[in-house]
């Protein structure tokens, strides 16, 4: 094998060439006498944090090795990106506000430049039961990096966070990759997947280093209701971290009730974006807001986020540079059209899955997911979920995501974002598939028996 | 004090209402007993994390008390934005280019979609030494995510990297966060700032996980020159972190030379972006680039690049829908006008400092940096370079940052990038405060016998 490695010099030129030979096992303490027979070797792992960071939707997907049907054009129904088919543009203002920011030459710099933009964010959700200033803002690079930032300055390894069961695999993931424990409370299909608190309660320990509550959720589609937020005086010591990337996305106007505002005392960081409700999820403009009325949170806190958010230095400025006109001027129309076209791709699911025998179809009331049950027993041909989505790519060419993806099992998840005409065809080639592959409660019996 | 807490209810009505109540103490095993006189207590902390990442710069810059004088506008050299005085606009072609890309609406979704932007990237910079291909390329929010990443995938905390003296100071700050070790080999200022082989060398162990090279330099303005890039078929066994985010950024025609291409067997980590040649910082495109021909980083360390740079989604996709415009696009004279700006500031600089009993200016070959060295014994007045350089803001209204910044005690750094009329009148005022404040040898001595 032929190697090589090579000398750097710098400018100017030195009279005995130095020769960059790095031998790991050089300075090794008793390493000495081996010098001449041991031969330096390569030996380059990855990082255990790097092996620790797992996404478990690739894990899942990678390993489904289902091809679509070649008669049937493919229909994914698996990712969350509401501009995938270009049916859902965003609007002209946003357009606009980013072309007059790049014109502008005024945002080419660094972010600690445009502090305006975390005032402009603090404006746009303050309200008098939380307010917020400039220094409650914490700009990242997508709402993933809040969470990420959110996580990492609550929690040290060996703690644990609560995370929502269905919930999105990121919490996991994050959380995973920086030693944090993750235990999942419950959501509760039959109440519309409210959580089960007596569950979340009952996982708190001293090592609880925050609950994520993420509203609307992901892959739910449900939405806490405004009058089921009740106040109460009791006490609780256990910081939140809120997802609310689907704000205001919600199929009912003004059913949104963001949560920092119904208390005084729970410190929360709220993370946020523009990625779903402005349509532009790529454009990686998100922030976190800190809700910290009672200075529980105080100056640690806030500081270590600052610390931490300096690290890669935000999202891009010209976004930023576009904030102001964003929120300002995107008419309320954009924001209904988009709701709208949801909720009728919501309803249109509903009413025909909610026919076909063995599927169980749990109605969404916002952001732009559906999660369908499947009655297992009477599915007896397939092991799992995945087993289940898997046969759908190749019997319909339709995608959905098992919500294994989401740690649960039985059922699949549909993402509500494509345009009609293939809603209603995926549909119908769901209501064949379970039609074709369903088996009455005997005949699955008799099956099962088979085996 | 006022406290309280509240109930979560998602849609649907329980009938019996629950409350959330997490009390922290109440699931400790022994705890039991002692439930009616213990209160829940609130003991939010920031994570040691948080708590590591720390930026040398803001720690020592924050303690600077120095108000400017009053009568003199401010003149900051002290940072390394090449936009803040609107003197160095991005070209046309990058204006345009992004402006389509949000005209186009194509670019809106999440990050993967666009993996073109990778390939465009190779084709950019791939050479018949070192070729590239759409794989070999990691995509970040910007140069100092590509750092972070390549850090975080090959060091584990306990390990060590080597860092130049002086040098930038993240490398510091992400590493430390990780929990790695720093050593810090020299650079000589006597020889253009040249890496100390022997010194470096001298530092390698069984725990070092890398090596950073930084080419050209920030805070040096160096470059390593191309002819003393000398090949050598020993081996070495410490993978390369280059920082090239300079690159090409050189004043004489031709003298940057990548590092990749002078091996065909180190595995290196090739971290760049759009920031400094396309004078655009706030857009946050970075990129590694990974050159492992002979695959000893493998796929574990690609696998771990990938899914490290999977938390947060990459760069704005904007940016990355219009690389492969800007990359074709931008007139060669748009580069080589930002570069004649800088050297004829560099020469303005030089040719004025030179001057200057007490000072010893170093000649940069390129980046956009200028590091100044201070005859301390002719300064008897000031403990040390921070100290001389907040008087400088004191008396002149000149900022420079102090090279303790940069672990290179009395020396301070010039940024090149301000208006030529700005450089002259810093040059001007920074003469006026040496001579004000220089004392000859005996005079020096005498001073510092008074005290």
């Amino acid at each position: 094998m032929q190697t090589d490695s090579y000398v750097i010099k710098v400018n100017g030129s030195p009279v005995h060439p130095k020769i960059l030979d790095f031998h790991v096992n050089i300075l090794r303490p008793n390493g000495i006498e081996n010098l001449k027979t041991r031969k330096p070797r390569w030996a380059v792992r990855a990082s255990e944090m790097s092996k620790k960071t797992f996404n478990p939707i690739r894990a899942i997907v990678d390993t489904m090795k289902a091809k679509p049907h070649p008669n049937k054009p493919m229909i994914a129904l698996s990712i969350g990106d509401p501009t995938i088919f270009g049916n859902l543009p965003t609007d002209d203002e946003v357009v606009r506000a980013m072309k007059d920011a790049i014109d502008s030459q005024k945002y080419n710099g660094y972010a600690p430049r445009y502090q305006c933009s975390r005032e402009v964010i603090a404006k746009y959700y303050t309200c008098p039961e939380a307010p917020l200033e400039a220094k409650d803002v914490i700009l990242t690079s997508g709402c993933s990096q809040a969470i990420e930032l959110a996580l990492a300055v609550l929690a040290n390894p060996g703690q644990n966070i609560l995370v929502p069961r269905p919930g999105f695999s990121l919490y996991k993931t994050l959380a995973l990759s920086l030693g944090v424990e993750v235990k999942l409370y419950n959501l509760m299909p039959e109440k519309s997947w409210e959580i089960d608190l007596k569950h979340m309660e009952s996982l708190v320990d001293d090592k609880t280093a925050c609950i994520i509550i993420n509203n609307p959720s992901n892959p739910c589609g449900s939405v806490f209701s405004k009058k089921t937020f009740a106040k109460n005086n009791r006490r609780q010591c256990v910081p939140i971290l809120t997802d609310e990337i689907y704000g205001d996305m919600v199929f009912e106007y003004g059913a949104f009730q963001a949560l920092a505002p119904l208390s005084t005392n729970v410190p929360i960081l709220s993370c946020g974006g523009l990625a779903k409700r402005w349509l532009v999820p790529g454009w990686r403009m998100g922030w976190i807001l800190i809700h910290d009325r009672k200075e529980i949170f105080g100056k640690e806190i806030r500081e270590g986020l600052v610390r931490l958010s300096q690290r890669i230095l935000g999202p891009c400025t010209i976004v930023q540079g576009a904030l102001d006109h964003i929120m300002k001027r995107t008419p309320q129309h954009f924001y209904e059209n988009t709701i709208n076209f949801i909720k009728s791709n919501a309803d249109l699911c509903y009413n025909t899955l909610a026919t076909v025998p063995g599927l169980c179809p749990i109605q969404p009331a916002g952001a732009m997911y559906f999660m369908v049950g499947i009655d297992m027993e009477h599915f007896p041909e397939f092991q799992s979920d995945v087993d289940f989505t898997e046969r759908m790519i190749s019997e319909q060419s339709v995608f959905c995501l098992p919500a294994t993806c989401f740690e649960y099992p039985n059922f699949f998840r549909i993402v509500l974002t494509v345009p009609e005409e293939m809603m209603v065809e995926a549909c119908r080639r769901i209501c064949e598939f379970c039609a074709e592959h369903y088996q009455d409660g005997d005949a699955a019996q008799d099956l099962e028996c088979d085996k």
